[in-house]
């Protein structure tokens, strides 16, 4: 069994640890809430175990069907160990239906049905607040190279189909989501980070009821009930043998 | 000679007339100055005639290089005629180095050369703030189909090409410019709008010295001083004979 070692960096969702394996991190799930790039702040208890769970659930699942990420195992309610990755500091976010951001650039009222998946790519940046870039964009900042770019695309695509699946035998509509990849040290590329509530877009397939940060965004009930209505539905096991 | 009609629209920087032939329409340059999607508005005697004729010179310039253009003949110190389109409601923005908009959203300093030409698409919609877009959100919008886009990419580096080294014999660094082009009645694209120090950037060769409207957008002094500098330099007749 792998020791934690010392903080390694901590974010708005999550504490970050090395250990005495150089390859291998642990996270720990806090109990905070933020959106609108930190302005809205809360302490939310039970967030951190739910979005551990189901971004547990939900990577084994991608593992289960082949996609390469750096989830190890579930650790306990809240915490979790991973491949160590250098991000590549983009958000890619995969969308099936228009809400969000892209309702208000575009000016397309929000449940819109896409006619395919639509990827864009967000610069993680919180000084920046996040910009949309091109393709280009990512070039001149050398954040991916093209071939890079191409690889997170092909992932982005196959995790949306599992998902969109997965959430769909679960009677919830996959709305959108966001997606943070990283290297490993052999240069393969990985999915990493959560994939939570807090970072997809769920809705209930008969009601759209909004099962996710939207939630605590907008002020519309209470954040755990949703995201415990996700593990719930989700059920199963948080394993992957592959 | 063709005879003006009814005002069609008047938009920020001209007005536009109809006249007795379907295809052509009468455009008066105005002395009104704005910036920031309208926020800041003044009128500046002298302007309307400086964009009339420097985009007069340049169109007549691009018709020479054999670029597809909307622009008939100059009429009067205020007054041009130009071929009546459809505006696909795109600005297509072509960037040598980095500045404005650019910088603030990838965080890189002003003035920084970009090794090869970038072209950006923004919906030309007042109401959204002009969003940037990607390719995908203007096949979602049916804003243009892909050729179309392929074909605006193609014609705006042409004219980037020609209004690049155009200007460097003006001593003057083309540093980013807008363009806005239409289809006309036989389903071409046109190159449309206007091409003047109110839609490029352009710096003095050797003091990089602005000589467009960020003069008036960040208060740096005379903006009919810095236009009739660009006016000068252009020297040259407006007419396209081909
Ligand atoms: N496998 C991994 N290896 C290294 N860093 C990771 C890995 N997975 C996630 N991270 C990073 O951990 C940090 C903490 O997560 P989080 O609290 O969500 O941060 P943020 O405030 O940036 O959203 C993020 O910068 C995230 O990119
Ligand atoms: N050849 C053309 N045919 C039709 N419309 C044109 C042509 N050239 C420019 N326009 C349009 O004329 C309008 C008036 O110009 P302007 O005052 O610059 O408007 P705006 O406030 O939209 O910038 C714009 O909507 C522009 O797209
Ligand atoms: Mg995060
Ligand atoms: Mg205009």
């Amino acid at each position: 069994m792998v020791k934690k070692l010392a903080l390694l960096y901590e974010g708005k969702a999550k504490k970050v640890y090395t250990t005495d394996d150089a390859n291998v991190l642990w996270v720990e799930y806090k109990d905070s809430a933020t959106a609108f790039n930190g302005e809205k702040k809360a302490t939310i208890a039970g967030k951190g175990r739910l979005n551990n769970e189901i971004t547990s659930v939900l990577f084994s699942k991608l593992c289960e069907a082949g996609i390469p990420n750096h989830f190890i195992q579930k650790l306990s309610a809240t915490e979790q160990l991973v491949k160590k990755v250098t991000i590549i500091p983009l958000e890619v976010v995969v969308r099936n239906v228009v809400a969000g951001s892209l309702a208000k650039r575009l000016g397309i009222p929000e449940g819109t049905r896409l006619e395919k998946p639509l990827i864009e790519f967000y610069y993680k940046n919180d000084d920046l607040g996040d910009p949309l870039l091109l393709e280009d964009h990512i070039a001149i900042l050398k954040l991916a190279t093209s071939e890079q770019i191409a690889v997170l695309k092909e992932l982005a695509l196959k995790v949306n189909d599992v998902l969109t699946k997965h959430f769909a035998d679960c009677r919830v509509r996959l709305i959108d989501f966001k997606l943070e990849f990283g290297v490993d040290a052999e240069g393969a590329i990985l999915l990493a980070d959560e994939i939570s509530p807090d970072t997809c877009r769920l809705w209930d397939m008969e009601t759209n009821e909004k099962l996710d940060k939207d939630v605590f965004r907008r002020d519309l009930g209470s954040l755990t009930d949703a995201y415990e209505t996700i593990l719930q539905r989700l059920g199963g096991e948080s394993a992957c043998t592959k």
